[in-house]
């Protein structure tokens, strides 16, 4: 799993705040979509979909829920 | 993640009661859906479906205990 | 979240049997539910139609599970 | 939540073996459905589909799965 | 819960490896399946449908996760 | 579950940062499939299909928060 070269963007899972901690675990949400999907016109196309369907909505804040378990774990929960 | 400027909504995980951490919950799941989808148009119409479907608002009570998970173990459950 | 004044539903996770646990979980399950939708003329709509339906049953006892693993971490497993 | 009188059918999460935890976890999954649904003639209505449906039988796994974190926790995994 | 007599499949949540490991949480999650339809007919039929669409495999990838973690803390992670 | 003899493909959960640790859930993901459905064929044809469906994509995604809280905790953060 070494990807030396590529471009490093999760460097650490520690935040400031619950806030920030809350914003990179949507962004390690929509990584997972990137790392299963890369081509944007797709990405933008289902954006245009999920975006209006309540259900997607739900599941979407489902994702983010798991991720943001993780990541107030690793931060002790900002205590 | 920087976020700075834009409003502070999450200062905290801490809640003085369990009651007050569910509140908390179901307003990290509400972000979850608004960081996905922020035009009000959308969530209003949308809310109207999902709130009359039976399966959709035991998946939303699902994301409420995802987020009550973690709101919980921050709060070393109010003991 | 400062709910002051309204009822107070959930003063605590801790009981005393395992069974009592279970049963907080369903009502926090409902609360979910609830809080999503209050008006009972449709949760008791709702309730004829994924009460009759298996994948609904088994996704509501999926979600008691999510309510369970916190209450039962807030009461030590009532070891 | 106080079920006085009604019958006590989880007085402990301890069990001797990770079998017999895996055996709770699936009462656990089972009383969940119960207490949602306590028609057994819907309850057996409702199985003769789902026991023949490869996305409910996966579901009702992930639910045991979900039940079976919370027992071999309380176990502190039989070790 | 005791099934005594009944073979022995879980005498323990220990293994040596995390491949080892993740081996039993396949086996934990079809365990879970078999223990809601022991029909090897339905099983079999269901597989050829489930293994075949891309929503069921990632759904069944989801259900060896959630087992997945639960043999990991067992193992304290194989650290 | 010995698995004497079959290549290794997982030696370790431990990785050097939380980067190859998301990576690493992504390849558990994987795995998850690949255990239920082994013929490339099939993995390849219904690969176009999810890939393309936004609710698939959240769900892939979901599947890799999954494998990566356990990922995380037995990196303990990478702290």
């Amino acid at each position: 799993e070494k990807n030396t070269g590529s471009d490093v963007w999760l460097p650490t899972l520690v935040t400031e705040t619950p806030q920030e901690g809350f914003a990179l675990a949507i962004k390690l949400a929509r990584m997972g979509v990137k790392s299963t999907q890369s081509d944007k016109e797709v990405l933008f196309r289902e954006r245009e979909k999920y975006s209006q369907d309540a259900d997607s909505l739900i599941h979407a804040s489902e994702v983010i829920a798991a991720y943001f378990q993780t990541v107030a774990a690793a931060n002790n929960y900002w205590k």
